[in-house]
């Protein structure tokens, strides 16, 4: 039944509905159910239209827990993943465009989707400053937004950019290490 | 004659009139001007409007060219100085996310704003590299998005996020010295 309703609305995106003119009744009508149903499941469109969005992302990762270069890695590789879902799916890439433009939308994909992965990343960064893999002085926030600005600054805002399988690592990997040449790294 | 005609945007936009409405006959009724004044010196709605959005952000700003890493923190200063505005100014931050659901505005801002100060970027980097102050073996584009990833982050995509004063500074140092603790940088 859930099924059929989200699928029902991937259907309506898929045929050109605008995210703005589409309603719970034509929802409804769509998946050959009553208002009710949908209601019973969600409070409203917005929550219901942030599930459509998470039924059409890859799904978040596993993490190995091995470490916390490891675990970065994975995150930042479902970052790129999603990156080259959204420029496959003209559908998806398009929904994302009309969601940045509605903020009852944005403001529900943010917190049910966007929040709850920030927290698990910095969980992963707290975990490896405790174990000494991220240096003792450096704030967590600020640590995340280096870890994954560089991705997202070519996921999102570069949609032409290259993203090369391997990108991810690459990223950790000189996120830890620093840009400056070796012989100048003493501090 | 020009000032006039980008004020009368800047007019109807605080007035809340949506992007899409915003035609030449309507910008040029409110600056007082014929719509071939509005012609003679831009091409298009497009055009026009990128050069409203250049006079109300912040300018561009001069390099010192002391070093690289003299220029990024300035360069990554003047990103912060947009995003506090973007803040400050409820109407520029509507006009931005109007803006990004609008592909022709999209790409005229893109080609008349984003792409200089991206050329200029990698310019800076390229002479850092040349100068022994960046990594000799590293993608001068990946490079370019490191610097710049975590500021946007925070400026774009995080509205509520802190941008404390020297927070240029503190992403700059970061990105070239690593986030590795200080025991474990030999390479």
């Amino acid at each position: 039944m859930e099924q059929a309703i989200l699928e029902g609305v991937m259907q309506l995106l898929e045929d050109g509905v605008p995210l703005a003119e589409l309603s719970i009744e034509r929802i409804a009508r769509t998946a050959g159910v009553g208002k009710a149903t949908i209601y019973r499941r969600w409070s409203g469109k917005e929550e219901l239209f942030v599930d459509v969005l998470r039924a059409a992302e890859p799904p978040d990762p596993e993490l190995p827990g091995t470490s916390m270069r490891d675990d970065l890695i994975v995150i930042l590789e479902s970052l790129r993943q999603r990156g080259l879902v959204s420029r496959s799916s003209a559908i998806l890439h398009n929904v994302y465009v009309q969601m940045k433009s509605s903020p009852r939308i944005w403001a529900a994909y943010h917190a049910g989707v966007v929040a709850p992965r920030r927290v698990l990343m910095l969980d992963v960064l707290r975990r490896g400053q405790r174990d000494g893999e991220l240096r003792p002085d450096i704030d967590l926030d600020l640590a995340n937004d280096m870890f994954v600005g560089a991705m997202l600054v070519r996921t999102v805002m570069r949609p032409d950019a290259d993203l090369p399988e391997g990108l991810a690592e690459q990223i950790v990997d000189i996120t830890l290490a620093g840009l400056r040449p070796v012989s100048s790294t003493v501090l």
